[in-house]
């Protein structure tokens, strides 16, 4: 399915960057829940381009249009469709586009996917700007789980080569909450410091560099997950996938578990007073597919992004001949620090899908 | 959904480890396709158990036995079961098994989620078992993507800390099908040789290894998969996650392409005559959740076994108190080298899938 | 699920009677679709209210405001996404409407599932209304069916105890464009004359009658569908029983083959020239759930409108008494004509589906 | 999808009428059910052929294997695999069958859709064998919402155009407990004589009946469903069709209601005690696709079996002529006695997947 996602809460993602609008329409939610708007606009915020000289100058409110499935600031039970008007799309002459793909983007796929039909116009329906509505529909998903005090949050664990630290076993609910106040979210206050350095280095250098997320969920319930096709990774991984430019998934410890032995791979089991724990999450909160009441922690990698300003090879699809490009523009030297409310919107919504 | 997977194909994977059979239920293949039940077996064998001291004693023949679905070596349309009897399992008692929760295994989650009514012998339905039937789903799926030219192929790429060089841009077809010819596929012959070494290692430390597996599928054509939900990253990495032990997947150059500049993790594209060609693949062969015609290339990262003998620390859930358990029983020192044809198989199902 | 529908296409409705638009996204649309916009126009027409005096007098224009997917008039391959604004809903008190429940609409069984959350304000979510976008969506689809050559068409076959004749057993394009191009759509010309009376005495009694609409779908291939769980008798039943009212579903003969005998029911085939036809259709081109090539040939059954000016008897689930109602508002006397495009909709949807 | 459904149970089934076997894969059934096993082969009797001269001679004893999901009779929470071997079928000549499509049968469509190697003996995949694991399916889930009160229960409706009297407004468990126990269910106790010698009439004549069945679901609580794309009556009308033979489904007072005045077919609500009911029930428990807490009622049309002896006219697909055939073999003059506990089956499915 292209548009369409869930089993029991379901999303339907529409709209192109240039076009009218983008939007979401956000099917089988509870009724009743009253939204705290003040929380959705916050989430949005974190996302939005042109806070500064890290993103994108574009200039876009995203200010949240609600046309259906809320009356009076509560949830009525019928799908919510929620648009986001696109103020500030710049007229100008896409027909380069057209013919000469932007290397690391979608550009040449989709032509040969839509036989040249598809919107390039600030890369259509492809465009980064889909994950705004994405954010709209995650945090309401998030306001949800608190009410069963399900918490989410994350921080950026590196850019290029400058890395945060890690989650420790215990992740408590302030540091979440300290973390979602923050724009540019890391765990050590001096990481971001060197990161912020690293990206205006790769601005500079009409360059661009990538980075990783690393999120988790707090006081899950044991027992949620299916073996096999429905486990919480197998279930989680398809919404984080969808993030444009997200290269990478990996669970608890991620892939330094496979150079770990056994004995310290497996996650020790203790009582503390009546609940169970865990003495290390290298797991993530995660085996056999089930949640075991730990943290669920994740990363994603993404990667640089692919519109910078340098000089690049390519190909012209109309003459069939190769060519270079020079991609104009407003563009993120890294989109990694307005994607982190992009990754914890994504796992509020799968979150709540496996709850049912 | 837990036992369901597929929106083309079909998969219902069913059985427990020490039950009478497992099996698989694959539905929605096209009529007609005469399968080579010598490649079957070929597959299936890669997988087996107990043909070396690397993999556990357990001696199962894993021969399908097909219910339905097939007449006179041909498929007819109608939905294909398979069953592979248990015919080695033995019988002790499996009481300490009810209480005491292995460390990284599900014992815990599923004790949880299934209120204890779970089968808990050799893991029950959670065990690496399962993954038999699925190699045989797997085996029919590439003999169909072979009639379209498509070729899968996969190499151990790391165990433990010794690594395997990585596929190059190019991947031939002799390449691919030399590495699905041998037990051990690596890409330097003498890695495995140390790969061997660090296994043994593990098994006379009564602990247990794991490792990365690379995967890559050729001559794909461009313009498959879809933006957001169904892209290519999306519709594999379920698939690949439901593998028992995957806790990291990655496209193309995975987590390393979050290390590089912008004009690095672009691949230039390029003509070859009429051959729309990029000149590195950081991508694995996708950007924007479609195809480019390039290889598709992706990693797996597999924890060490957590089967060990090892005195390890754990909860007995009926005392409600804090316990020691050592595993006892035939266990694998290391998975990765059966799971190798596994991944192959995911992918194989996953593509057929996408193709419709 | 609640708001999305289909396999190869996609369907997600929103929107509340009186809130600010209704919509429809649609996903998976091939790219390079010219649409027909006055075809959309004339079948949107078709449905449109106030157009006389058999339906409500609420004139809505019912203006498709595409939002999303075509650019220049042609479809680009990304989710359409379409929103017909809601001009002309009359502002009122509806307090009485939260607490009185109408018998035979949704009031109760939603008053029960939302907690008393849901949009009331002329039947919310539940309004017949929204089956406009619908009707946008099936327009649509019976373009590009069309380009198959696959035709639809339907007709009105009874209002109240007045009936029309039924399709005979060839059904030819001529017929089905004949039918598409009227209001009021009647095998027997004269028919709809004795119905029009019927509605008339219905409307002047403060009461409402229902009836029955017969669709064709011609030149289908045959070999469509599956056996059981999506046989094309299973596929097209879920999306004619969404049309609010609809109460039965059968095909070919339908309930009357009940009272055939074997030889009778049987329809036998002969070949005419190479094509392999029936000598009946009692089938109604569908046995063991997939089509044999003759015309595909349904039923539906319409209840009477629930909203009548007729006092009734029912519940105030505030003061959890007796009570009795008036519906007051503007009102069909008998919905079945503007359904029958709402029916042919659903049928060019659900095959367009199962040609994938 | 053809072989499996469901969104919150899953069923896969599988198998062939001269197969080995046939069978079901049940997923994601609550763990803990202790199955009633006496009542399971009670409703596998009551399907099961050669029971007396209305059905085929055909001996099966339709004994069930259950290869996985089930230790001690008690579900654990893993899929359920079960098996009917087919011990009684017939060895012959099957190339007739090759060539000569039976008229009213899927031979012609499967062919064209399988390309000819579809398994042609006793109807392969599409023969109402394959009912009987349905039937076991069937009667774990009303065993399953029998712990929630809800009761489900059928009769004969009619048989050729003969008639039983139709459910009142209140059904009551003792009667719906007392159309389960018998093998020929009817309210009227004189119906069903006059229905047998009908259906003896038929058998007689080489000749096979059809007939109607209602269907009743007790003690349904108010508020489940949704409108639109999967309300009560859009989920349960796939799995009727999915019966063979079943050409239409209706709700409540069915095709009567279209010949009802509104004030007529509105179910007037009223309060009993603090119980909300409807003094008729021409709605069938279902408004806005949404149960009201009234009994569910529905009835499916069957029509006569397609297997009779009469000569028939036909087509041979091999040399493309004309030609005649006579259905040789055991067939069931009459199938709807067999088919009341299937179409319980699918009820109980349906709402229990609904349920969640």
């Amino acid at each position: 399915m292209s548009a369409n996602w869930g089993n029991n809460i379901e999303l339907s993602l529409f709209g192109e960057s240039h076009g009218e609008a983008i939007g979401i329409v956000i099917g089988h939610l509870p009724a009743g829940v009253r939204l705290d708007m003040e929380q959705i606009h916050w989430h949005m915020k974190r996302r939005a381009p042109g806070q500064n000289k890290m993103s994108t100058p574009r200039q876009e409110k995203d200010e949240v249009h609600i046309v259906s499935g809320i009356q009076d600031g509560i949830t009525t039970g019928a799908p919510i469709c929620a648009m986001i008007y696109n103020s500030n799309s710049h007229s100008k002459d896409y027909s380069e586009l057209k013919v000469n793909m932007r290397p690391g983007h979608s550009d040449y796929p989709a032509y040969v996917k839509y036989h040249g039909y598809n919107d390039v116009r600030g890369g259509g329906h492809f465009s980064g700007r889909l994950t705004a509505p994405l954010v709209f529909a995650g945090s309401i998903a998030r306001q949800i789980l608190l009410q069963k005090g399900i918490r989410i949050g994350a921080h950026i664990k590196s850019i290029h080569d400058i890395q945060d630290t890690s989650f420790s076993v215990d992740i408590d609910e302030s540091l979440l909450n300290q973390l979602s106040s923050k724009m540019y979210p890391t765990l050590d206050e001096q990481a971001f410091i060197k990161m912020q350095d690293e990206i205006e280095k790769a601005r500079m250098a009409q360059d661009s560099v990538g980075g990783m997320i690393e999120c988790a969920i707090i006081n899950m319930p044991a027992g949620i997950g299916n073996p096999f096709f429905d486990s919480v990774e197998a279930h989680l991984s398809p919404l984080l996938f969808s993030i444009p430019a997200v290269k990478s998934v990996s669970f608890g410890s991620g892939e330094k578990i496979t150079q770990m032995y056994g004995h310290e791979a497996n996650d020790a089991y203790y009582y503390q007073g009546e609940h169970v724990k865990t003495k290390t999450n290298h797991n993530g909160g995660i085996t056999g597919g089930i949640t075991n009441g730990m943290p669920i922690v994740f990363q994603v990698g993404i990667k640089p992004t692919p519109s910078i300003s340098k000089l690049q090879d390519t190909i012209n699809v109309q003459t069939k001949t190769n060519t270079q490009i020079q991609v104009k523009g407003r563009h993120d030297p890294c989109i990694v620090p307005r994607a982190v409310v992009v990754v914890e919107s994504m796992a509020a919504l799968a979150i709540l899908d496996m709850l049912g």
